[in-house]
C-alpha cells in the first residue's frame, strides 16, 4: 500500500506472531533485489487496541509511528471489521483512526509548543524563533512527536530548501534537530508544503510536517484551525480540533498482494525467542 | 524476479494476450506507487518459438532484448516445460536458453568485431581503438547488439568511472554512443568488470558489457575465451564458443508473486485494437 507515496509491505502476523528479523526487513524493503518500500509493517495482535502495528525501517531499524503507514493500516482494518472506527497500537503509544468517506482520518495527537518541549536551546516565542536563514523570515516551532520549524515564505519555488534544509536541521537552537517546512498560502484553507526531514532529506510527504503546519498557520491567524495542504506526493486534509488534537484525512491505495518467495529466513534464527 | 539486481515484474499474457499500455508499464514499474521494477515483462504465445518475451522499460518504452530478463523467463518457462532447452521469441529475434544445473544459460549470439558494425566513426583496427583519455589504455570496441568500448586497467578501484563514462560514452569515435566497461583481470579465468551503460549510467550489471568483456580479453589473450567475470550485481560465468557464440550463465531470483490492484485500466482504452 501507499499513502501520498510513501510506501509499506504490510504483513499480517496476526495468527503467527511473524517476527520480521533486521536482515529479512532490509530484504523485504530492498527495491531490486527485495520487495521494496520504505517501511515494513507487521500487523499483530493487540491487548489495548484492535491491532499492533510494528514499523521498520528499510535499514531494519525499528520505529514508533508513521502517520502514513496509520492510515493505511487503518484502511485495512476498518475494512476487515466493517467498522467506523479502529485503536491501533503502536511502540509510540496508541493511534485512532476512522473512516471518513473513501479516506481515512487519524489522529494525529497534541502539538506542543513550549520552548523546551519542541526542544529549542534556550526560552524564547516558539511562535517566532529567532532564526533567520537564508533570507527566510522567522519560523514557528512545533512537536509534533518529532521538531518542526515552519517557514511562511511568498513562493515555495523560490526557495532552495535542498542547500537551507540541512543547515536549519542541524542549527544549534535545535538540540534534537529539525524537520524543516516552508509554507505558502494559496487561498483561504488552502496551503502549500515542501518539507525536509530530518535524517531523510527533501521527501514527498510527512504527515508530522502537515501537522505542524496547520498547527502553526493557524497560530500566525492564516487558517481557521484546518487547511487542505498540499504536499509533492498530494494533499492531505488537516483539523487542529478545540481539543487540541490534530486530525490527518488523506488517500491510500492498495497496489499488489501476494507472497514472498524468501532466500532465507525472514525471522532469523529459530531458537532465539519470539517476542 | 531479478538477476544480478536487474529487477523485472513479469506478467503471464499467454492466456488472455494482456496488452499493458505505456502508461500501464509506468505505473506497474513506479518504486513508490506501483509494483515497483526496471523493466516489465509479458510473456505471450509465439508462433516461431515456445513464448513470446516483451520488454518495456520503466519509462514505458520498447525494447529488444535483455539478458537478465531473458535468464529469469527462461527459467520459468523451464520450470514450467520440464525442458532443459527453450526458445525466446523476442522484438530483436529469436533466442536460446538451456538449464545448466541450478542456473541458466542464454546463447547471447555472435560479437560483431568490424569497425563499421561497431559502429567506429573511421576505419581502425577495434582490438585496439585509437582513444585515449583519463591515462587509460586504449580499448578493444565489441558490438554485442550495442556498441561496447572494453578498457583493461590494473585495478578497477583506482577509476572514475562516474567522470570517464560520460566523456567516452558520448565520444566522437562512437557516432551510436557506447557503453563502457572497465575490466581488471584478477587471475586466471577470472574478470572483474565495472560497467557505464549508455544512456543509464554506471549499473549493477549489464549482460552485453560482460558478453563483451569475455570477447575483448580473449582478443587480447587475457583469457582462453571463458571467464568468470565479477560485477557489481554478482558472478556472470561466460564463454565465447568455438561457433562464435558468446554464452553467459548466472542466477536468477523469484522474490514474490501476486496480483495488482490497478488504479486504471493497464491495458489502455478498451476500444482501441488488440496486438
Amino acid at each position: 500500500m501507499h499513502g501520498l507515496g510513501n510506501d509499506f509491505v504490510i504483513f499480517d502476523g496476526r495468527e503467527d506472531r511473524f517476527d520480521l528479523s533486521p536482515d529479512g526487513a532490509r530484504f523485504v524493503a530492498d527495491r531490486h533485489r527485495g520487495v521494496g518500500c520504505d517501511q515494513v509493517i507487521t500487523l499483530w495482535p493487540s491487548n489495548v487496541g484492535d491491532v499492533f502495528m510494528r514499523i521498520q525501517n528499510a535499514d531494519g531499524s525499528e520505529v514508533g509511528a508513521c502517520g502514513n503507514a496509520t492510515r493505511c493500516v487503518a484502511h485495512m482494518m476498518l475494512q476487515e471489521f466493517g467498522a467506523d472506527k479502529i485503536t491501533i497500537e503502536t511502540l509510540a503509544g496508541l493511534l485512532h483512526a476512522e473512516r471518513n468517506g473513501q479516506q481515512v482520518r487519524v489522529d494525529m495527537g497534541e502539538p506542543r509548543l513550549d520552548w523546551d518541549q519542541i526542544p529549542l536551546a534556550r526560552e524564547m516565542d516558539t511562535e517566532s524563533v529567532e532564526l533567520v536563514v537564508g533570507g527566510l523570515g522567522n519560523p514557528v516551532a512545533v512537536n509534533m512527536g518529532n521538531p518542526h520549524a515552519i517557514f511562511f515564505v511568498d513562493s515555495v519555488d523560490g526557495i532552495d530548501l535542498e542547500e537551507l534544509g540541512p543547515q536549519i536541521e542541524t542549527h544549534e537552537l535545535f538540540p534534537e534537530r529539525a524537520n524543516v517546512s516552508i509554507v505558502e498560502k494559496r487561498g483561504p484553507g488552502d496551503l502549500r508544503l515542501r518539507v525536509w526531514e530530518r535524517g531523510a532529506g527533501i521527501t514527498q510527504a510527512c504527515g508530522s510536517a502537515a501537522c505542524a503546519a496547520v498547527v502553526a498557520a493557524s497560530r500566525r491567524g492564516l487558517v481557521e484551525r484546518a487547511a487542505a495542504i498540499e504536499l509533492d506526493g498530494g494533499t492531505l486534509v488537516m483539523a487542529w480540533a478545540e481539543d487540541n488534537h490534530v486530525m490527518m484525512t488523506g488517500d491510500v491505495a492498495y497496489v499488489f498482494a501476494g507472497h514472498v518467495f524468501a532466500p532465507f529466513n525472514l525471522e532469523g534464527h529459530d531458537d532465539r525467542e519470539r517476542r
